[in-house]
Order: C-alpha cells, then sequence, then structure tokens
C-alpha cells in the first residue's frame, strides 16, 4: 500500500496524482528499460502504443519469461477483473494489451473474475451482483477479440472447486501479518478480504498445476494489483512452482478534473454499455488542459499533460504517433481549441464503442467458447 | 479457547483435565437440566445412555429446538469430523448419539469432512491425504447405521463449490478480532485458518438456503468445537438465519494414564480399524485405578472415577445401568479386579469392531448413497 499526501493506489482505493516514479520505488518493480523493450520487439516485430508510450511501464521478471521463451520454454497470460460494475474504457486498457501480447506470443490465458473479492471488499455489493457481473465483463473481454482457443475466463465463485485446494496451499503460507503488511490489512478486517489473496495467486501457477510441469506465467496488469502478486511471488517457489512475471500500466485517466474517474461520478469515465450519445456527451462535457475563453486559449495555449482528451487519444484512440505529437504542439500553441479536440475524441469513441457494442452483442453467443466452470 | 493451569479445550488441542464445569462457565454454554432431559424425552420415549449418564450434558438453545419441533417446525442435524487420521472410538461417541436423535425425531443430518481445516491446522498434514481421510472416516459414519435416505457426507474441498458463496457471506460479518478472541488466532496465524470458521458455519444454514425457508439446526458435537457455533450464531442472524442450537458432550478419555489420548500414542485409543487382537491388547495393556498389587486392591479397592476401562464401559459398553454400578461398587469394593474387569472390557470392544469392521467394509459400497458432491 502506498499512502502519501497526494495518492493512494492499493488494489481496492486509487486516488490523487499518482506518481509512479515514486510507485516504482515503493513497490519495489523495475522500470521497463529501452533495452528490454528492444528485446521484446524482436519476437513481436512491432510495438504496441501503449508501451512506445511508457503506458507500461514496469514489470518484475520480464528478461527472465524473455529468456525462458528463447529457450523454447513458452508463457501463459493470466489477468483479470474485478467485476464490481460494468466496464469502462480504463478497464480495456489492460485487456487490449494482454490481446496483443496473446496474438505475438501465441500464448494461452487465464481470465480471472474476482466476483468474490468484489463482494468481500464492498459493503454495498451483494454476491449474486458481483456474481452477475463477471458474466456481463466477460462479454467485454471477449468483444476485444481473445482467441477462444487460448482463453479461459472464469468466476473465482463459479470455479472455486478447482481453486480452493491450491488457495489452501498457498493460504497456509501466508500469515496475517503478511496482509497486514502488504495490503494494509486490520484487525477490523473481515477473514475473508484476508483469505482473499490466496486465490488471486492461484491462477498464477493453475497451468503449471494441470500440466504437471512448471511453465512461465506472465501477468500483465494495473500496476495497483501489485501487492497480490508481490505475495504470490514470495509464496510460489515455496510450493514448488516459479515465480510469476508482471507488465505493469498506468490507469487512464478520468475525464473530470484532475483525471478523476470514479463510479460514484458517472459522467467521470465512458462504459462500454453507454448509448453512443451519451458517450458523445461525455467526452463533450470532458474537464480539458484549455483556457477559461477561446481568447485565452489562442493566446496562452493549452496543457494537453493535465488533459483528459489528449490523455485518452494517447491510450487508446490515436495510434499514429506523429498525428498525437502534432495534437499535442497545436494545443500548446493555442491553435487546436478545446472544442475541436473534444470533436475529434468523440468521434473516435463512438466509433470504437459501435463496433465493441456490435462484438460485445455477439459474445452472449460465445460464452461457452470462453467461460470454464469444470 | 479455555486455558487453565490444568487443561486446554479449544477446537485444535485438548489435553490436561478437563472441568465439565467450569468449561460451561467459560463457554457460556447451559447444563442440560433434567427438566429439559424429561422434555426430550416425551418425544423420544426413552433417553440414550449419554443422556441418561449426563455425558451429553451442555446444551444452546435445546429448549428452542424443541419448542420448534412441538410446533411442528421439525430441525435437521449437523455435525462433522476433522479427518486428520483413522476414526478411533471417542470419534463414534458424538456419532453414536447423532444417530439416535436422527433415528427419534427422523433428522435429516449433513456431515461435514473438514479436510480443509485439518490440512490448514496440521504443518505435517498435506491436502491429498486430509482428503482421502474425509472418505476413510466416512466409512465410519456409514457404518453406524446412518439412514442413507436422511444422510449426506460432504468433503469441504469437494463440495466448496455449493459451501463457498455462503462461506463469503459469514466471513463478510467476521473480522480478524473477533477470530483472535474466540479462537486464539494468531497475527502468525495463516490465513487458510482465519478464514475457516465462515466454512464451518455454513451448514448450521445450508438445509435454509436449500429449502427457501428458515429450518432450525441442531448440532450435537463435543463441546471442543463450540467456538465454531458461537460465532456461527452470532453471524447467522444477521444473514437472515437462525441461531443454531447444539448439544454437547464430553470426550471419551483415552487409554493412558490420566486419561490422557493422543495421535502420538496408537495405544492409547481403540482405532475402528485396528485388528481384533491389537485392541484386544491394548485394552488389556491400559492404565486402570486399580492398586499396585492385587493384594492392595483386595484391601483397599480400586478408583473407577479415575479408570478408563470404566469409563469405556459408561460411554460405550455397558448399557444396562444397574450392571455399570455394580461394576462400580464392586471395584471400589475390591470384589473386581482390574483384569478380570479389563477382561469384560476387551471381549466387549473386540465384539463391538469385529460387526462395526463388516460394517465398514459394506459401507464401502454405500458410499455413493451418502456422499454429496454436486
Amino acid at each position: 500500500m502506498t499512502d502519501h499526501n497526494d495518492f493512494v493506489v492499493t488494489p481496492w482505493e486509487v486516488r490523487g496524482d499518482i506518481d509512479y516514479d515514486k510507485l516504482i520505488k515503493d513497490f519495489g518493480v523495475d522500470r521497463i528499460t529501452t533495452k528490454l523493450i528492444k528485446r521484446l520487439e524482436k519476437h513481436t516485430g512491432n510495438l504496441h502504443t501503449l508501451l512506445r508510450r511508457g503506458l507500461f511501464f514496469a514489470h518484475r521478471d520480464l528478461g527472465w519469461i524473455l529468456s525462458e521463451y528463447e529457450k523454447g520454454n513458452k508463457f501463459y497470460l493470466y489477468t483479470g477483473r474485478g467485476p464490481s460494475g460494468h466496464t469502462h474504457l480504463g478497464h480495456l486498457v489492460p485487456w487490449i494489451f494482454t490481446k496483443w501480447l496473446q496474438d505475438k506470443f501465441g500464448a494461452k490465458l487465464l481470465f480471472q473474475m474476482t466476483d468474490d473479492e468484489k463482494f468481500l471488499f464492498n459493503s454495498d455489493l451483494d454476491i449474486e451482483l458481483t456474481n452477475r457481473l463477471s458474466y456481463e465483463n466477460a462479454l467485454d473481454v471477449i468483444a476485444l477479440g481473445f482467441d477462444p482457443q487460448k482463453t479461459e475466463i472464469f468466476s473465482d465463485i463459479d470455479y472455486i472447486h478447482k481453486l480452493y485446494p491450491h488457495a489452501l496451499k498457498v493460504a497456509k503460507k501466508i500469515t496475517f501479518s503478511t496482509t497486514k503488511a502488504v495490503f494494509g490489512l486490520k484487525n477490523e478486517s473481515n477473514i475473508g478480504q484476508i483469505f482473499f489473496s490466496s486465490v488471486q495467486a492461484v491462477p498464477a501457477f493453475l497451468e503449471s498445476v494441470r500440466q504437471g510441469r512448471n511453465i512461465p506465467c506472465l501477468i500483465p496488469h494495473a500496476i495497483d494489483q501489485d501487492p497480490y502478486f508481490r505475495v504470490a511471488r514470495d509464496v510460489l517457489p515455496r510450493l514448488g512452482y516459479y515465480k510469476p512475471a508482471s507488465i505493469q500500466g498506468r490507469f487512464l485517466p478520468g475525464l473530470a478534473e484532475g483525471g478523476k474517474m470514479s463510479a460514484s461520478i458517472p459522467e467521470s469515465a465512458i462504459f462500454t454499455t453507454d448509448a453512443l450519445k451519451a458517450a458523445n456527451k461525455k467526452v463533450m462535457n470532458a474537464f480539458t488542459g484549455g483556457q477559461a475563453t477561446i481568447a485565452e486559449q489562442k493566446k496562452l495555449g493549452g496543457n494537453p499533460d493535465i488533459c483528459p482528451v489528449y490523455h485518452y487519444m494517447t491510450f487508446l484512440f490515436e495510434e499514429d504517433d506523429a498525428k498525437l505529437k502534432e495534437q499535442y504542439d497545436l494545443c500548446r500553441k493555442g491553435e487546436l481549441l478545446c472544442g475541436e479536440h473534444k470533436q475529434q475524441l468523440a468521434e473516435k469513441v463512438t466509433a470504437f464503442l459501435k463496433l465493441h457494442q456490435e462484438e460485445r452483442e455477439k459474445a452472449k453467443d460465445k460464452l461457452e467458447e470462453f467461460i470454464i466452470k469444470d
């Protein structure tokens, strides 16, 4: 847990103005170096925008994963989602990156829906809802085009019989003191919260259990989840498995001032289930880095560094680096006005959503191909 | 947890010279009064020796269970076993009593094998073993003659998919502080141990979940398990279920001095899988309340109150109260010598074991009738 005056990043809470450099230090992860990126590129042929732009910026043992891969020891991917509500664009960022890794490395993916966790950590969510949201959210995963032959999605609650015996083995090696130190759990924490980290550890070695031999596991995830895998990395070798490797991304900022995205402010995020008109409106109402008046904007220029519109372009909606730079420069010079920039983004967002929603609809017929229960 | 100078009774450890009166006070349970016994007898027609002799001696809400029964609101039974090894005669005591309750009240029984608990609390047991012992121990349950139409036995590990969603609901209402206060768990306890009390609570309301209406639950058990159900009684009403009632028994003493029975002293207990000759030998080698020599015994008399031979007769092997009293009196007067008394017990024990082992063998073909996995 990181809790400074300015920002908080825990698996259950992310707020404030995140200092990612500080987070690297606090969490003890490694920055992805240019050298490592070049090594990765040798295998992938190109680099995903999220890597190129440093939005996936940190890792644990990524070099080892590549070494094993180079020796012919292929890795599998593991990521997940805490189904506490509808999916928004921020959730899609690590999934899109995970799909790219699957495509480039032909890797199998285990996708965990932690409906148990979301129930345990949210006083206002009931278990039937978090379980149902697992399947709602799975539609968004499937809509992104993962390979059904290589992707297994499961809800913890519905797949627990396969997870529990292994979770117990992990749990036997973790003390309350550890969960206190790593997650900031307290004497007042409920005993489900305390146990849960053992459930999140299981997919990091489940494929090794299934195949009866150790298989490297790479976990792409937003950096707030790192504490879970830090604990898993400590315990798994003591059970005879590899430490899982991870590659960690930044958070897509929200549309409100200060990049805030909050379930309590629905306008601050674009959900995959939003009507196109509503999504368009959210973009057009977004906070920007612009000046108070057009006249001032033309004179002083805007500030793309604090602008959600620019950030959305960077994360998801402008793949062309030259065009992105042009937007940045024009904004700075006061030549790209916020209204126009928002209009450009709104068009891209609604086009993306239209396609995503079509695929999401089709995904309803594909659930059985992806979901594992037995 | 009770930890005095003299004795310790927790769900995982029972040692020393147990003061049951003190335990009643410490645990906050009620003594079974003569009035309550008479009320029970109205329904059962007779009284089981274990009740008549005060060996099931304490309860929680037994009067309420009878009131509900009298109103036509039948209860179901729930008991269980922590499968850490083979079954010994001490384990059979509450099961025999539970079967009597099933017969007399036509009650359904849920029988929980806590293979998860035994793995989590014993550093030298692996999970495959505790799981396998669930089915070994189930043979002893079945051998006692429970009604297959009314009895469901399950291993926590193999039935977890049905237990977990409800265990999560319980877990959300229990803090680490509570498990610390009730079970004496520590910061160094593993997180599986901390979670486990929520799993043991589930069968106390599972039948209500299944039937969609509240059904009273009566839990016959050895008194060391009371802390689990104390927690369950606190939590279940907050989930909309009845508090489970319980009826609590004493421990069958071991065959060694001081009534000690220990897995590390195999001679101190008779296991259901013991060869008849071996069982015979264990009885003949038992500690007794006799004097050092026959001459002294004849002169001073023996002490049946501290004698495992007499205790075994009392708990399991002499149903006739007059004959039991005769043994007591003759021992006191020095007219029943230990060798003779042991010989009488050995005959009864081996006769019981012979029959039990035949039934246990037959039980192998009946497992499917009793075990639930789905």
